[in-house]
């Protein structure tokens, strides 16, 4: 099943449905990005052709497969900026809440650009480690047979049992079937790697997203993404996951960064 | 006026009422950061003694001096954490919606402590640059003199007419006459610095926020803020500014992060 198919949304305005899509999951819990590309592909659909520029997504409840309902609230629609709030409820409970601004991507036509730091520096796709579902054991989880998610080998060696002490993820993302990429799968690769910290002493455990934002620079990129994912604090049960996203020839695509809860 | 009675909320539950003081604006608009600490605060008085560990605003329309109400919505009370929704509303339109987690704050408990970054290095207090409004002109705003900000001298030569070349500014922050500090405080110091791009070559405008995002670690930090605000990408017009505050001891506080337009 393609993305597209997997994160579609019927009915509206107002109210949208999509069917959660078995695999797509972790443990049995549906990925977070996954929801959020849902989510947001409901909000965008009432947005007159304005596209993503900024969500964030928080989550209420554990998501299983089937089918959700999506309320969609347009809160301003200005001259520029379009801001909508939704929720995602399932059959008893509401599962996601989410706010986006949707603009018109104006891309080049800025003249000030900056982009200070370098693209991660990572190794040709084919020599990095294929994420892939484990047939015996809950991990490497489905959801990594949906995407192709190859990881940086040093930094694939946590998922080896040889963790590097330093909580990096590095690596590239495209969708299967070289699906061409939209603003809503660039939100799925933020949330697509194993967490950072797999690579510190904790364990590799569900790390439950608190929130999550995606900040969109560039919402139609072509080929792989080139993905850095890392941690810099973790205090009191809590850590951040910061994520820079760029296309295959090194402009940005994306900023990401969730609130997480330390697994135990 | 302190900064605890200029954020007060009264009313409740489920709708509460503030009173955007005067003075704590920017060119006639109320600071976001300030807006930001009042609609959490009036959250928090619903969290039954929870305290902010996440929050995001997005901004609507520009507000001005005078009464808001404030919409509180109770999305989820779990055992460990609670999500609340809320909306700003002036006279007659809404002007900043939040999300935000609340949780009992476990200082100390957990083993598993990881801060890889260095605290900022900044000259001792006397030695920067206090930020104080003009009499004559819009900049610095009558903002600054609500609270204490010492920008390191490097960073602001941006102010003075030098500007560094590196989207960066520094310095340390707290409430005048000492007033202690709260989360909603340490939310308003994510915002109280001039922006970082002040020292690029856009100009001194303006920079209207789209989002923010505050992270906190540290709800009730002593003794003045070790800040440090950057941006990294500016495209399409649009610019993120990542936060990092810390403690007079060097302790993480928060981690912030906002959604800009740049300034024209």
């Amino acid at each position: 099943m393609t993305f597209s198919k997997a994160s579609a949304v019927t009915g509206g305005p107002g109210r949208w449905r999509a069917e959660l899509a078995e695999g797509w999951d972790i443990f049995g819990i549906s990925n977070g990005g996954y929801l959020l590309s849902i989510i947001t592909r409901a909000m965008g659909e009432e947005a007159d052709g304005r596209e993503p520029i900024s969500v964030t997504g928080h989550f209420l409840n554990p998501a299983t497969p089937g089918q959700v309902d999506i309320d969609v609230e347009t809160l301003k629609k200005g001259r520029g900026l379009t801001t909508m709030r939704s929720t995602m409820s399932g059959a008893d409970k509401p599962l996601l809440v989410a706010t986006a601004v949707f603009a018109a991507h104006e891309r080049g036509s800025h003249r000030s650009e900056l982009v200070l730091p370098a693209p991660p520096d990572i190794p040709d796709p084919s020599e990095c480690v294929l994420a892939e579902p484990s047939d015996s054991a809950p991990f490497p989880p489905p959801f990594t047979g949906k995407v192709e998610v190859r990881i940086h080998p040093e930094d694939a060696a946590a998922l080896l049992g040889e963790k590097t002490g330093r909580p990096r993820m590095r690596g590239w993302f495209r969708l299967r079937d070289h699906e061409p990429l939209d603003a809503f799968a660039v939100i799925l690769a933020s949330d697509a790697f194993p967490p950072a910290i797999f690579n510190t002493e904790l364990p590799l455990r569900w790390t439950p997203t608190i929130d999550l934002t995606v900040q969109i620079r560039q919402p139609r990129p072509a080929g792989w993404l080139r993905c850095r994912f890392c941690t810099r604090f973790i205090t009191d049960g809590m850590l951040e996951e910061d994520g820079e996203i760029w296309d295959e020839d090194g402009r940005p695509v994306a900023l990401s960064r969730q609130l997480a809860l330390v697994p135990h």
